[in-house]
């Protein structure tokens, strides 16, 4: 998840504010514009510039029905447990996104299959999709941001150790779809909380 | 979905490649960062200028086992048919931004239930999700870019007059799910397309 790191030289991140316009490099005014119902930030040539949640995509690893979890090595979250996953790119699929980041943090080979949950966080302005998907190949080594990866039954999920509430969330919706429960079609629960804690 | 509207005076897409930092306001470059897998947009300060995929949120309003699709009055896909829908603006929930953009576009007023289905489109960057709702009061009549809002049975699908892609792969889910049919599990296909085409 590079656009969490606070790295010497690159100090904006994407909950900053714009103030210059990318298109002109003018500077930014917040002004409603007409037909439209909230304030925008446009420059006086006349350039929107959009702000947007981001999407972060995300896989639990399965082989003979145990779930793979990482232990991640940086904030947010450090120490705790996770999916592993991450920002999407432009120009690649959710799916390939979620293969990506879970290849990157894990080094197993997964095939993507169905979709696990859509997860809502406002607060951060963050919606995290998590994917089953097959392991296929790999070995299970910490990668880049995590420490450790292991391997979790249904029922030795490290509940109190997770690093997100979307883990949490997605966990509970996988454990639910096991064999002998009934898998949830329940809406998902929205979490609020402060934007200043790090969850996603 | 305003950021699709081509207005005078506005002519800055989220399609076009950011020229200036938005936290100084000079050039980009390009440039791969330290640890990083593919180029960036960095200004001389070293601000790293992050692009993102879109999120658009809708809904398949649905009453009496009949889902209500509008017909839509602006490009792209203009006298074609979509469920309501839009991009997710900052701050709202993915559900919230679902149901604000359904009473936008059909005047129906909807609660929000389970998710349909999450449709990637590498192409156009863009990750829709579209969700069941029911309909709870309102009037089924044209709204913001609708010129016409009708409901449709299972069997009654204007499969060939849609306007999107993602309005297919999300009727086919729902009609799956009618009862006589089982729910999908099924990894959900990936759409190429060319960029230029307008699809979401």
């Amino acid at each position: 998840m590079p656009q969490h790191d606070v790295r010497p030289g690159y100090p904006l991140t994407l909950g900053e504010e714009p103030l210059f316009c990318p298109a002109c490099g003018l500077e930014l005014v917040t002004r409603v514009l007409e037909e439209d119902h909230r304030p925008r930030l446009v420059c006086p040539e006349g350039h929107v510039t959009w702000r947007n949640p981001r999407l972060v995509v995300g896989t639990l690893p399965v082989r003979g029905g145990r779930v793979y979890l990482a232990r991640r090595s940086i904030e947010p979250g450090a120490g705790r447990w996770t999916y592993p996953g991450g920002f999407l790119e432009v120009g690649e699929s959710a799916q390939e996104g979620a293969r990506r980041e879970t290849e990157e943090e894990t080094q197993l080979r997964v095939e993507v299959g169905r979709l696990i949950g859509a997860y809502s966080r406002p607060h951060t302005a963050v919606v995290t999709l998590v994917y089953e998907a097959e392991v296929v190949g790999g070995e299970a080594l910490p990668g880049v941001e995590t420490s450790e990866v292991r391997a979790f039954g249904p029922d030795e999920i490290p509940w109190t150790e997770l690093a997100f509430t979307t883990a949490e969330s997605a966990l509970r919706d996988w454990v639910l779809a096991q064999p002998g429960h009934e898998p949830r079609h329940e809406p998902e629960m929205v979490v609020l909380g402060d934007p200043a804690d790090g969850d996603l």
